[in-house]
């Protein structure tokens, strides 16, 4: 990003009014379109907002913008070419479309984290840079060449990566399967996604758990599809209740976590396990299993997946790196029968032709390698130690007010806040006391719960980051 | 993909039922299920016929598959468990979803090309490996750390990658841009996808080129556009047609391809060029330009975009790697106003999350490395030599069958068959005579076109290509 020069001999105010000037004339502000606001431009330039306010001054003297009070600051229409001419209206166009728009809260958070960058993150849902295999990475990229071929490839993703993958689904997640039956994805994420498209029409009724990771993406409202909720108690979700919900609505699908459940952290019993695939076969209805966690157990030993003890294949299962490894390989994967496996990979290939081959190859030699499993020793100890970290934050800061059952393995930790809060009152506080969270209600659960990641910020932030909530929870109660 | 081993004591039809066996209870092939083919098995198998139907009558004898005749061989449904135990029908669920499978054409086309590795491929739309700059990749990717951060980055992009574009479109497409107006995408393909489904609505009425690149996507049906024609000629198309569309349908968008067009290989006149913009500014209309060709100018003189004289911004524009690089890198980009830059970026976020950071790292590096002209000026030497083996081999083959326009830059050649032929009739003889191309109805026209590609197939693989190509059309008419 541009930003002026505080060593040059011209003004600041003057530098910034060329920068806009030399947006608006490359069109990234098209004639009629809204400029971002005076405070929201100090901040990413990194001046005072008076700065700003001369700047805005002088493009307004030359008829370039105009600001009319209660509606911002917008580029003139009428500066650029005497002819009666139009752009068309972006801004409509973007508000359109049958794809919904991520939640207020999401795009709140994503938001404050671009624009300070000291904020103690407990909303991202990914491990810190130094949990990631970086070096390991570097020294397989340095060592192995990547591109002996780089045309589209298949579109159900590199052979050799779903040759990996068989082993490692039979060693690491008892799954036996074969490479055809796996479709390579963009991560948990585009699994989901390709399922909610491809699989699925609209009106049909699918049921999830609530509270749930669907629930924040409006990708399943997108798809038009009637959701229908299985509560999740500290054992996961009661399997009788999805027999009720078919019944009642015809449910053609059901969306699980079992293992480590985002964002409650529970662990679906083994008992329930069992009845929910008898539930599922008798109905003959599909389960999606999402496990991203599992091998973030942190007493090392993983839950067997649904998966591994589906008789009769009601099971779709989805993994990926992103959790246990490195999100920014967007590496994930599905293991599907092969009707499902030719249909999705045939609709990825309209939708973006594919996965690059280059991350695909780094995840195979990774998964090859001999750094993967003391990796994944590495990982968990870290986790576990973060994961008390926090407990203590919580438990010193805040005995009285907040109530969690302690997860065993994954990234979130579950919290509800004992009195009456206002979610938003309570993240933008946050948010000026320099944390910032998820609020539980972008799950679907009511006001008053909060999901804190610790993977994400470092050992030494957590304790600091826990003080700052404690004392904006307490500025909203007082 | 498992194969026998020829050298093993157990006989091979043996080898073959333990490993359909094993598929079946992996949960490949659920009960109830349709098994491949004894063709398409004995194909991918590299075996005998008569050894599949021997593997079939073992597992036949033992219960676990059932055949009957005109209906295929399934997985019995009773040999697994004995209460009456039902698998979703997943064969209803891949054929049910809002999301619309590839064309037949393209997808005979794909499983042509994954049986038979010897056909000559004059259908893939991309390069050779021997065009991609895979050397200087590979010394790129062995001299440079591209892991330093892997967590989830920017849904809009790298920014290290939108930074060195921003210097390519300036240089290389006279488009002047900054950072913030860009979107990375995995190739072209992506973005389409994003502004069908983001931008549009169902119902919405947009303008396509006729024949067009678009038809071959179902992705616009499935958005559940209505779709209009502007035919193109050797100017590519007439700006006045884009106004008698508007006033008849009111299209919302205009779908472009002006430099080098996919199939024709037209180059979009001039004055048209002008008047194009006219009649978009007059009207408030959105244009799309698709640009992934003009590099490839066989002169030199890669054409102007429309973007470049866009004097209001009227025009969303999209580039990509795919057709001057390596189309494996899944590299594409997107110039457009802020307000859809931003609505684009937070749906990617839901679908995929965002591309991986390695090929980005990857496509910024070579962007901005001492290789870059060179391979561009490499690639267009040989695509012209490609470009002429392919007319000399239709000229000497099929002198009176066939007519073209001689292509000035890409990787096509738009082909009319004089006499009357039936496409799939032509296209089903050229791949039992050792060549594949696409049907000029997959991009709309009427039967009798073809689209030959030449720069995937290896230059000594031309000549003789057309002359099966040449010996197909004979049978067929003859």
């Amino acid at each position: 990003m541009w930003k002026p020069d505080r060593l040059s001999d011209q003004p600041l105010y003057q530098q910034i009014a060329d920068d806009i000037e030399r947006r608006i004339s490359y069109g990234e502000f098209p004639p009629g379109s809204l400029l971002p606001s005076e405070r929201k431009l100090a901040e990413q330039l990194e001046v005072n907002r008076s700065t700003i306010i001369l700047a805005f001054g002088e493009l307004r003297a030359l008829g370039i913008i105009e600001s009319r009070s209660g509606s911002g600051t917008r580029v003139s229409k009428f500066k650029w070419g005497a002819t009666p001419k139009h752009t068309p209206n972006w801004h409509r166009y973007a508000e359109g479309g049958s794809f919904l728009p991520n939640l207020p809260f999401l795009r709140r958070i994503r938001e404050a984290l671009q624009q300070d960058k000291t904020l103690i993150d407990f909303a991202s849902g990914e491990l810190a840079p130094d949990l990631a295999p970086i070096e390991e990475i570097n020294i397989l990229m340095s060592e192995n060449n990547y591109t002996s071929y780089l045309g589209y490839d298949n579109p159900q993703g590199y052979l050799m990566l779903r040759q990996q993958l068989v082993s490692y689904l039979s060693q690491y997640r008892d799954i036996q399967t074969t490479e055809s039956s796996i479709l390579i994805t963009s991560g948990s994420q585009q699994s989901l996604y390709l399922i909610t498209q491809c699989l699925l029409s609209p009106g049909d009724a699918v049921a999830i758990e609530d509270p749930s990771y669907c629930y924040s993406l409006p990708m399943f409202q997108s798809a038009g599809l009637r959701l229908f909720r299985l509560p999740v108690d500290h054992k996961g979700v009661r399997p009788e209740e999805i027999r009720s919900l078919y019944k009642k609505h015809r449910i053609k699908m059901v969306f699980l976590n079992p293992n480590f459940q985002n964002p409650t952290g529970a662990l679906l019993d083994a008992k329930r396990r069992i009845e929910l695939l008898d539930v599922a076969s008798e109905l003959g209805l599909p389960i999606v299993e999402d496990d991203p966690f599992s091998l973030s157990a942190y007493d090392g030993s993983a839950p067997q997946p649904l998966k591994a003890i589906d008789p009769i294949g009601s099971v779709l299962y989805i993994g990926s790196f992103s959790k246990i490894a490195a999100s920014g390989l967007r590496v994930g994967w599905m293991v599907a029968p092969h009707s499902v496996v030719d249909r999705l990979a045939d609709a990825r290939q309209q939708m973006d032709f594919g996965l690059s081959v280059v991350p695909q190859k780094v995840a195979a030699q990774f998964l090859s390698s001999p750094y993967f499993q003391p990796h994944l020793d590495r990982l968990r100890m870290h986790l576990l130690y973060k994961r008390d970290l926090l407990i203590e934050a919580l438990q010193s800061e805040l005995p009285e007010l907040v109530r969690f059952t302690v997860p065993q393995g994954g990234l979130h930790l579950w919290c509800k806040i004992i009195p009456d809060v206002n979610d938003n009152k309570l993240l933008e506080e946050a948010i000026r006391r320099g944390v910032i969270f998820v609020p539980g209600s972008v799950y679907g659960s009511d006001s008053g719960y909060v999901r804190f990641t610790f993977a994400r910020a470092r050992a030494d932030e957590i304790g600091p980051g826990i003080a700052k909530f404690a004392a904006a929870l307490k500025a909203i109660l007082s």
